[in-house]
């Protein structure tokens, strides 16, 4: 190398994705975006900078490692961290300009600075949604929220995915039922573990916190129960009567999943699970996790819940809230890894228009043309060969090219290339717009996700 | 205030929006990306953070001062403060994964920590395209550049512009050809400022740098001509056959501004101009920058030009390329501090359905036919009163409202009442659905810049 030059490198734990996969990357954001935006839900950017003070709204050892924290100035500054965070601050700071229930959306980059390993990353993408109502919000909401996620996985073209639900106020009551309501947020955050850990260290764990082998046995048989999100509630229903938590949790719950069903959320994509806990003190109704089928070892895709109030760090007013997350950057890198995703559908352009005339006025004619049309539409201006110029296409995957010779400018004519069967016609130009939109449109019809791939 | 409560802030110099702003900025980008993608650019997404020797391949004074720098553990990071350096990284460090010529965009925030003032942002999107050839870049593309930046503006609804071109090598020809070669750098950089401080402090400046009285006035002359662009052309025709160099460049500028014809860019929108010369030292040939015609006093809202090598301080590979850049962050903030943009096309969905039953399944089930039908439906569930249910939706500007009680229900029609006209009609779901699409295809052909403020 000569001297001076430095070798570029980009920070481990940081995705850069090339084209291809930058394409398919954002094609998923831009699902997520449209969804969100068919149920009314309003775009939200926040600073990626905050002062520290309002980010750091508990002093925490776990969350001081992992922040990317300096100075500037005179000013400590954090780069954000999460998305609920910087939603609390907005809503408390702009609480008389808003309007109530605040449906907001947020996909933004958020920074930890873990550890670097495989499938971690220090700079990701967050997908958040939240509902934050004024004072009060419908239990509704809390329905609405895995339909939303339903409609995402489904248009990404994910079949094979179960949306668990819970409600927190089930397994507190429960546990105060047993007599243990002081331990119940520790037992909670020990019970959250069971997937990870498995039920033996969940059970020592528990008992180093204090609680009792017969209590140990009656909160894994609890949780543990399987059966029909009916026979779920029926079990839930026969332990009724002896806290009014328990049994409030237990309508809700109920509820919720009765109304989940009117959104035509389909039974096999939803299940009631009590081991679903979620480890945050915040979460004090509705709980979801969503796991991918197939590859349970992932941990769950986009979590989310009720809390009965976003914002008592900054504001008296009492705002609680429905919300769930989705880990984007994590999502896509394990699609990808996995080879679930379809890259024979991404490319920088629908078509290519090679000039073989000096003059190339036809060419940027007919391509302004073919962008009226919707059509996005690429000239090559190199002088190359004339297969250099068919590797560009073919490298970068567009479907068409379109060759400008004197004899098709003479007929009034494009000859179109269709690269993917070979075949070559002369052609007007209405008809090859014709062509080149119908093979788009039935490519519209397919999904992200190769489901054939992922339900193998 | 409560003990404990962090007063919410936003650090200054950050943009954060309100909803209906965030609307219409988001509407802004999205045109943005999409008429990029009409012209065959792939999407780029390079991280926030890199490493610092990585970003400051010039160690400047200047530069320093304004860079968000820290350390986290032994890493030395910096913020990009533009997206051109993490693309000479980028390209660069993935260049036999790449198809030349590759033409990228990227709109993404970036970093400068700058003094605060009224219009000045620390945090800041920046748009930009540029295309890149592996070797040599034909000329035509950068015909192309302009075309791109017409078509934003025109798509947003902006008709007052002016795209002003200008070649480097014209300019460094004519100070080769007074004999200045040696200072043509800074020349350059002194004549740039023109416009921003006026010909008596360019005269002395230059003065200061050792040009002679003569000189100057020879300097001034030539690049304050004025005339159409044919004028432009044949005025330096005059002069050619003394330099090479400015032969070049009067033969490139001549070639761009025909080709920018063919486009379909009206005159009106392009002017060649010989006070162009933009700072850096980085641009060869064509420069580029765009005015508001009637309010100069904002400077250039797009800038660019043609280079020479994109990225020899990480590779010894030779890549010209040609891009410009829009100060998204700053265009918005003048639109909307100028009152440009329309505020009435932005709601967080298109209609709201108000269940008036307890039951509120049909009103679940209306709205999942209506987001089929790919209207964007929201359903309010809080118990309130009609009157508080109507003014959400007045407060939104969702322009319409769909009431469900049990007349509509038993009759399987809808209350469909246009909230901007006050018109309200017991209709099916279909004809709701009609109607309602009829109206959003209206509100699509307006632009997001109302074109008869900007030209009144």
């Amino acid at each position: 190398m000569k001297t001076g030059i430095v070798k570029p490198r980009t920070l481990s734990g940081f995705m850069e994705l090339l084209p291809k996969e930058q394409l398919i990357f954002n094609q998923i954001r831009d699902t997520l975006s449209a969804v969100y935006r068919q149920y009314g839900f309003l775009p939200l950017d926040t600073p990626v900078l905050e002062h520290s003070e309002i980010l750091l709204t508990k002093s925490g050892g776990e969350t001081e490692k992992q922040i990317y924290r300096f100075s500037k100035g005179d000013t400590d500054l954090t780069m954000r961290f999460d998305l609920t965070v910087p939603l609390a601050k907005y809503v408390a700071k702009n609480y008389s300009a808003l309007t109530f229930p605040f449906r907001r959306y947020q996909i933004g980059k958020v920074y930890r600075g873990e550890r670097a390993q495989k499938g971690r990353f220090r700079e990701f993408y967050q997908s958040d949604i939240d509902i934050i109502g004024d004072g009060s919000l419908a239990l509704m909401n809390d329905a609405e929220i895995p339909s939303i996620i339903y409609d995402i996985f489904n248009r990404l073209g994910l079949k094979d995915f179960t949306i668990r639900i819970n409600n927190r106020k089930v397994l507190t009551g429960f546990f105060a039922m047993l007599g243990l309501d002081n331990n119940a947020e520790g037992i909670m955050r020990i019970v959250d573990k069971l997937e990870k850990i498995g039920e033996e260290a969940v059970e020592k764990e528990l008992k180093e916190l204090g609680v009792s082998e017969e209590h140990c046995k009656k909160i894994l048989h609890f949780i543990n129960f399987k059966g029909t999100n009916e026979e779920t509630i029926a079990f839930l229903n026969s332990l009724k009567a002896d806290n009014e938590i328990f049994d409030l949790g237990v309508e809700e719950l109920d509820f919720v999943r009765t109304a989940i069903g009117s959104y035509g959320v389909p039974e096999e994509n939803f299940h009631i699970d009590l081991t679903i806990a979620r480890g945050l003190d915040y979460y004090t109704g509705t709980v979801y996790e969503t796991s991918f089928n197939k590859h349970p070892e992932i941990g769950s895709i986009c979590s989310g819940g009720r809390y009965e109030n976003l914002a008592g760090y900054y504001t008296e007013k009492q705002l609680p809230g429905v919300g769930i997350s989705i880990g984007l950057t994590r999502l896509f890198y394990i699609l990808n890894e996995k080879e679930y995703l379809r890259t024979d559908t991404s490319a920088p352009s629908d078509v290519l228009v090679i000039p073989m005339t000096d003059d190339v006025t036809p060419s940027i004619q007919i391509s302004n043309e073919l962008r009226n049309a919707n059509i996005n539409t690429q000239i090559y201006f190199e002088k190359k060969k004339f297969k250099a110029k068919i590797g560009y296409a073919d490298k970068l995957s567009i479907p068409f090219a379109i060759f400008l010779g004197e004899d098709e400018l003479a007929q009034q004519k494009v000859a179109l290339k269709n690269l993917t069967t070979g075949e070559q016609q002369v052609i007007s130009l209405e008809e090859a717009i014709t062509t080149i939109k119908q093979s788009l449109s039935e490519k519209g019809n397919t999904t992200i996700i190769d489901t054939e791939l992922t339900s193998r």
